[in-house]
């Protein structure tokens, strides 16, 4: 991976190419400007977008497009997911400024960083969520706290750009080490489902994605290392021999 | 003047009744609903505002609109001015976070505090500058700085909000007490302009508005007491008289 220390922004499902212009926009005026899109429901490229965007062109024209989320993040060490609302799952729940002092952090250490936000209607929905180091929380008005996508990435994108200038602390130092690409985690965790499947783990077919959704979240969150994984493989395959006698 | 502590947002001549909605909206989202419109170049009330605000419809029901700046700030003790270039008023320049941190502990202390932004397309001119204590400025990405209007307001409500959450220090202390609110100020200023011209100040009508400006700049700057202001009259009045023999 070549290093870069800036975090990528991934818009997940979006739905008008105007909301994608204006993120562009937005990611440029703070001086991000890679742009992954999972899924945009108009395709891709989109006029609108491009027209939106204006001289924010050159985000628009290296925005990368990917069929699931986990491809899009596949390269990245950490994710970070844009969330307004309590979730079942126990990411942990940062404000605006420490998330972006950890990416700060993380970049800084030459990870590669994902800020992932969901569709315009529903935001990110569980399986998303799931994928989630930490969680990002906007703390807007309780009374008033709808913001639309471009000014959620807007803040982010200020929020990094103020971490970045200098100086915030967020005590992200252990973590900063090896953390595990997102490939390798996924490698590990569509064995350990393989293998689950494959052992009646699942009691019904219904509540497999919600079973799955908590166990990935489980190593999502908590930043795993290369080594770790290697060690979880190493694990998994342990376990899934045959007993000794 | 009754005690709130919420400062005003003013734009100045706005253009677009959706940009006047948006505004409301990223206003209400940091919890401020305090707006007032100089001039909006499409009357007022205007549908697509309220129809763009939707749900901020509370900020843009209690509008109030001005003929003037003066008129618009004559109850505010300070004056905060957006602004993205150099300007030829020497006017103290901050960040956002710097600025919203000094409009906190204004506020705080009972005084109001007008934060202004100027037209779509122009910005504010200079006669407005020239009315501002100090300058904000947003730290954007300097090869692609450009905000838009409701962009620029959610930036300044987002550092207020931080602000006001706690802990930003500005150092602002000594100006904390007595600031003169701007009627007294700009009375004085009448005054003063009035008696100069009556004396040929202004060597011709073309370069009125400018010096005009910058001795208003001078005053505006310097957040002047209610006790300076009269010292300010009372000097004036003394410069008016007969010398004495």
């Amino acid at each position: 991976m070549s290093f870069n220390p800036q975090p990528v922004i991934i818009l997940v499902e979006p739905q008008m190419g105007e909301n994608i212009g204006m993120c562009a926009r937005a990611m440029l005026n703070c001086g991000l400007d890679r742009l992954r899109l999972v899924r945009p429901r108009d395709g891709w490229p989109n006029a609108a977008a491009k027209a939106t965007a204006a001289d924010a062109d050159v985000v628009i024209g290296k925005v990368e497009v990917y069929a699931s989320l986990a491809d899009a993040v596949a390269d990245c060490h950490h994710v970070v997911a844009t969330s307004a609302r309590d979730r079942s799952l126990p990411i942990p729940l940062l404000n605006s400024g420490e998330a972006a002092g950890k990416v700060a952090d993380w970049s800084g250490a030459g990870q590669q960083v994902a800020v992932i936000f969901g569709p315009e209607a529903s935001g990110l929905d569980n399986d998303a969520i799931s994928r989630a180091e930490i969680l990002m929380r906007f703390e807007t008005n309780p009374d008033f706290s709808s913001l639309n996508l471009a000014q959620s990435v807007l803040l982010f994108g200020w929020e990094w750009r103020s971490a970045e200038a200098g100086g915030r602390q967020s005590g992200a130092t252990a973590d900063l080490q090896e953390a595990a690409s997102r490939k390798e985690l996924e490698q590990f965790f569509n064995r350990l489902e393989s293998n689950l499947e494959e052992r009646g783990f699942f009691l019904t077919p219904e509540l497999k994605p919600t079973t799955l959704k908590s166990l990935r979240s489980i190593f999502s969150r908590s930043a795993v290392s290369e080594k770790e994984v290697k060690l979880l493989q190493g694990m998994l395959t342990a376990l899934l021999r045959e007993k000794r006698e």
